[in-house]
């Protein structure tokens, strides 16, 4: 597959096994993981993006275990036999409140894991073995470097590596030569949360999000700002997953592809009754069904996730138990059939290009990465985009922001890297 | 087997698997394991220590999985096969400079890893698993609760889990209780660097050492204090692992079982070349060669370890790559052979007791747990009980502490844990 832009959106969903969770692994199972494939084509999907752990893959520095590799890559297959592109993310690292990492890089061995130059080499093998054993998989799209990675240097993780800006940027160029060079066909992205886009301190910036990768990559959590702000099965909730698109375009040139990587309906702000309509409502936002036409340059909606985490596992947020499409059982849950019908509904239908003259909602103060949090979900602008988005076209966004400079510091970046 | 005391003197090894290292278990190979205890075995070694790792075994709070407790049964039956008996470490916990926490006691899931009910509850639960798939397998001995995992808890981790001494004896308590209750034949025991004895500050105290577990159990470590304080190939370190047993002899009730579960030649105190004669020094010194009859209630000796740990694994502190009896390759290095001699010479014969008139050095002040560390190896206590041990007969240590005292205390725990 390619996530070439224009002809029509892509539908796919976040892989969590259906049974033992990401730990299933440990004991892989090719003909359960055909049995999940199955049933998320069943619900028309046609991408899935797949999560290995990094203890697993690489539990030393310098082991890459071939037979976790080769796991990877026959799920990658299966995939395929079952009418699946895939996608895999490379350092996990982190998934539902859970962080995996290997003990060379923890406690007596604590070591930097975006600046140590053996770390980062290390995961740069990473990145190569899997694009090695991934390249020639025709169903295979590309790499993420990691599912919110950047979470490690949050400033509200407990247990963060301090890097800045520059050094966050070395690190994706690092990480994205790695996978370009070694399968220059792949569409290889970052992945982050949308503390990229919103939070003031964080060294990973919106440049980054729009200049590194081959898309700029949105994941989309209404339990962040807009859900606390605006209240469970708020009207706004659904508006959201259209805004960050919005905001990641207006940070892009214009052009830039963008690939909603992950969204989804957590009960703790979307009552389970309501999720099906929230997907519709989501969906239809995005697809530009209530006016503006489709979110700008958006290429492919990946719903969070496949199947609802087993209660017989613990210590799970509690929502992370009932975001699947399909329950832990195999039954196919209202919002999997409204997953289904947003797919026969949008999937194969020519996009409704976005309106050229939607209104523009411009940011008034000079935007930079250290004043991205005037564009959080519980500020003015948030609210006035969402009144007059709902009320006409959905608005575009821009601003003014210092993109030449950036960009001149990327290009830094990379001489920096390669010579 | 039984650890039974008086016979002869049992010889063993920590088992440290010769391809893969511990990361083995996730490509676990029967035929491997096999061939590793053969080769130990053709050492004149009687038992192995084994270690899984936590996070394999139970990755999830609530997720034993089946087959990492079978793989642990099947490798203990393989050794049964080369005639070798075998103990299990529960939580690894730590090895090596390593640590193996799972992810649901990491980052975000930060807990008390000796205080948290749950935590706690989940720990016992595996050592109930592993005791009952062990239990029944004739050459199976019992179980250690998880390899020096005391240092969670000690002044020094980077990391560590604040607790007091009674938190550390209802730990100990909760988990031996959940071993002796599923297994009452076995002999399982806590295990905990020399911290236990020197460290003042250390919640975990001698008297845990000699009171809870059905023996005491010694790691012998010259890079602690001993080998900084007199050099590297000093006299002095072959009479550390002795010094050691007879220190846990004197906290002791003179008739407790002591097993010296770990004692190695590491590389930056003890130089290649002078290995095997400092593992010959070593156990003719515990087996009272040098006079003073065999250490007291000495048991087993267990050679920590079994394989070098290969030089294509990265980020070991050096001396671990040639900790082995044999190398990565497979062969018998000189200090295998001279394993091999010390088998031979003592493991068949009887034990010479313990002289019944040799000197005892008395600690003059009066001894707790708070003021331990006046018997550490840097001390003029020390020095003194090696000059005098080396001249004649090896000195038993004696000391005034409030064993009544702290028995009562220990007394309560129990209570405390089963009311």
């Amino acid at each position: 597959m390619s996530f070439a832009n224009g002809s029509s959106m892509r539908f796919g969903v976040n892989y969590t096994p259906r049974q033992g969770w990401f730990h299933s692994w440990l004991d892989f199972d090719p003909a359960r993981v055909r049995d999940d494939f199955q049933a998320i084509r069943s619900l028309g999907a046609d991408h899935v993006r797949i999560f290995p752990l990094w203890p697993l893959l690489q539990p030393n520095r310098s082991l890459i275990r071939a037979r976790g590799i080769e796991d990877v890559a026959t799920t990658v297959a299966i995939a395929g036999e079952c009418e699946l592109d895939a996608s895999v993310d490379v350092l996990q690292g982190h998934l539902s409140s859970f962080d995996f990492l290997p003990s060379w890089v923890s406690t007596w061995h604590r070591r930097n894991i975006f600046t140590d130059a053996d770390v980062v080499g290390a995961e740069a093998e990473l990145v190569r073995a899997l694009a090695t054993a991934l390249r020639d998989l025709p169903n295979a799209t590309g790499l993420t470097l990691g599912n919110e990675f950047i979470q490690f240097a949050a400033p509200r993780h407990p247990d963060r590596d301090v890097i800045d800006s520059d050094e966050a940027g070395a690190w994706l160029d690092t990480l994205l030569a790695a996978a370009g060079d070694t399968w220059p066909r792949g569409t290889h992205v970052l992945s982050h949360d949308d503390d990229i886009w919103f939070d003031d301190a964080h060294p990973f910036t919106p440049e980054h999000a729009v200049t590194r990768g081959a898309m700029t990559t949105v994941h989309s959590w209404v339990f962040g700002k807009v859900g606390p702000h605006y209240g469970r099965n708020a009207e706004e909730l659904a508006w959201f997953a259209r805004y960050l698109c919005e905001v990641a375009d207006a940070w892009g040139d214009g052009e830039r592809p963008v690939w909603l990587q992950e969204i989804g309906a957590p009960d703790n702000f979307v009552d389970a009754e309501r999720a099906a309509q929230f997907l519709t409502d989501t969906v239809s936002i995005l697809m530009g069904e209530r006016g503006g036409g489709v979110s700008p340059n958006l290429t492919a909606i990946t719903w969070w996730c496949s199947h609802d985490v087993s209660r017989e596992l613990a210590d799970f947020p509690a929502l992370e138990h009932t975001l699947g499409l399909i329950d832990s059982d195999g039954r196919v849950k209202p919002i999997g059939e409204a997953f289904a019908d947003a797919v026969k509904r949008w999937g194969g239908e020519a996009i409704v290009p976005t309106s050229s003259n939607r209104p523009t909602q411009t940011v008034s103060e000079e935007m930079s990465a250290s004043r991205r949090s005037i564009l959080a979900a519980d500020t003015e602008f948030f609210d006035r985009w969402y009144q007059r988005s709902r009320a006409g076209e959905v608005a575009a966004i821009a601003m003014c922001h210092p993109v030449n400079r950036e960009e001149e510091a990327a290009a830094r970046h990379v001489l920096a890297h390669t010579t």
